[in-house]
């Protein structure tokens, strides 16, 4: 690691990246699916390019930013996996008009009616998935209810391509036994499909079933009836994925680098500054099996400490210790300008922090690479 | 509100803006203090100018690269407020001898040291103040420890530039009566002018005594023996603060103005545009006497919907109902499409989501206003 380098600074291990990446990409092979990676999660050329290289077809965004950064890339099958706001049409037509085979997401009859109006308005066929809501935990429509056939129809007749259905099962992120995760990969699986069955028994297209969230994509006994698979921030992985159970701690890929800035000796704090505008403020590990604070510290090569933890957290100062009662001399352990490195609860939210990443290869080499935030 | 905005975007009520900044003001003017905001609260050129015009003196930042922004725009008189690392000392020494009169602030005897070695290596005269702790919360040497003077010679001796001492009570963050308040306010003002005293004693330098948070500068008595206030917060205030108690709801001058995308209607559920990407994964309010989920939902003008929370947020979504058993037609209320505002929990973390504000001023004229995030 780079003694220059300035801190506070999120570092990409590459060689666990491109571990991740493959660990996905075989899955996908193994499932006989295609596998169109979330890159919300990095926002960043460089890993896109990786996740490509390695096999997959087409990506996910969650912004039509993120469309738009990765088109200018060369990137052309893009799905907008978030519902559509009318309001937003006109940059999907701009995408779509410049070659992007962007397709495009709904759940109501008002935001499909929205869709073909604008599209007939602007004679563009729109091609668009319907989003299935197979674990109630946030949007989409029900697979049994008589509304999927509405919407399916609204597309249709009103001159949409109706390309098929999607569905995100992100109730899995709150689950931690093989067992519940295997469950809720076949919910995710079987809804979806159902949801595709109910529209081609109606008449309607629906080519695609695309379903998916990395513990379930890790999870699935298998993918019948299945086209694709998205999944997000396995490329990296985290201390949230780590408690759901499906990556170890020797695969995040995602730290962030730090340095040693002061003490309170009599309380054992080791005061570093990451705070949480370097970690964000997600601690989604709370409620999980494992509460790790704002992250789990680690020595400058990744490798973790035992029991310290950056337990508080304001803008710019953190506040890691050990277990209370662990008597430690933090002072001399960790002196004034000691570096060291934090695995964090969620990786899309600290990497979302920063306006690039610093990528470490294997043998210590060090590149900036980009990400684009913003909306 | 210009119906052509982006939605997520960040909005600055101008108009409660100028107000909060006028509201500080007066208080150092009637305190006898000068005024130093932070701004890692906007980290926005035209916030800061706004600030400087109504008669602050100096800013503080919680960054060397907002010091190196805020200089570039004209600023000389910067103090940083975060505990010196001795990685970090050739940026400030660009920063001074580029002609910015950088004041830096250690708390201990190895930060002391670094800074006069590397000052007396590079022939640089650094000014620096002494954090004190004042409340426990975090950093800093206490007014009654030995370390105290222990720091204040090495730095004298070793030919630095002793300025003072500052403070920063963030316990008063925890606090929601004006009497607790004023209690916080006064210890911080108290252990402070008690570290400069025992300084002075000694027969050292310490001109300077800083203090402040939001909270405790808008609830001190009085400020005997301080010298200047710093508060970041104030300018857009938040709803933590209004928890706190230092501010009414409509002096919230920072919003997110979202875009509806979808409905659940058998459970209520209103689908934004908006989710933690937006908002920020900041749950400050979680703690406090009213829990605001992920922010309060105002209608396009900024008026509050009673009830009406953001109770969840993923990535690009965010969900907002009303309290459980408040039987209300979302549908119908709320068509897709529809223009919400939200009121966030805390305005430094939301306003780091994104790289520009919308300046709206009363008029109805919106402007992008930069913001620099990073390090």
């Amino acid at each position: 690691m780079s003694p220059t380098l300035d801190t506070p600074c999120a570092v990409i291990d590459v060689a666990r990246m491109q571990r991740n990446i493959q660990r996905m990409q075989q899955r996908a092979t193994q499932l006989g699916v295609r596998l169109r990676p979330h890159v919300k999660t990095s926002k960043c050329p460089q890993v896109v390019e990786a996740q490509l290289t390695a096999g997959a077809q087409g990506i996910t965004v969650s912004t039509l930013k993120e469309a738009q950064l990765f088109f200018a890339q060369g990137v052309t099958d893009i799905l907008y996996a978030v519902a559509m706001a009318p309001t937003k049409l006109d940059q999907a037509l701009a995408l779509r008009r410049a070659g992007c085979a962007l397709v495009i997401v709904t759940d109501s009859v008002a935001g499909a009616k929205a869709i073909v109006e604008f599209g007939q308005r602007h004679g563009e066929r729109f091609e668009v998935m319907i989003e299935i809501d197979s674990d109630h935990h946030r949007s989409g429509v029900r697979s049994d209810d008589p509304l999927l056939l509405e919407v399916a129809r609204a597309l249709h007749e009103g001159g949409a391509l109706l390309k098929g259905v999607m569905t995100h099962a992100g109730e899995s992120y709150k689950l931690d036994t093989p067992e519940a995760l295997q469950r809720i990969a076949e919910l995710e699986r079987s809804e979806c499909v159902k949801a595709a069955q109910a529209i081609r028994a109606a008449g309607l297209p629906c080519v695609e079933v695309s379903v998916g969230s990395t513990p379930t994509a890790l999870s699935a006994a298998h993918l019948a009836g299945v086209t694709e698979l998205r999944a997000g921030v396995y490329v990296f992985f985290d201390l949230v994925m780590h408690n759901v159970g499906v990556c170890g701690l020797d695969e995040l890929a995602l730290s962030v680098l730090t340095t040693v800035i002061g003490h309170q000796p009599e309380k054992g704090w080791v005061i570093t500054d990451a705070g949480w505008m370097a970690m964000s403020r997600d601690r989604g590990t709370q409620a999980q099996k494992c509460d790790y604070g704002y992250g789990l510290v680690c020595d400058v090569d990744g490798v973790p400490i035992d029991g310290l933890l950056l337990r508080s957290a304001n803008q710019e100062h953190g506040v890691a210790s050990f277990e209370p009662g662990q008597v430690v001399d933090v002072v001399q352990q960790f002196p004034l300008g000691t570096r060291l490195r934090i695995l964090p609860n969620h990786a899309c939210a600290t990497g979302a922090q920063y306006p690039a990443y610093v990528a470490l290869q294997s043998g210590g080499e060090v590149a900036q690479w980009p990400r684009e935030n913003g909306w």
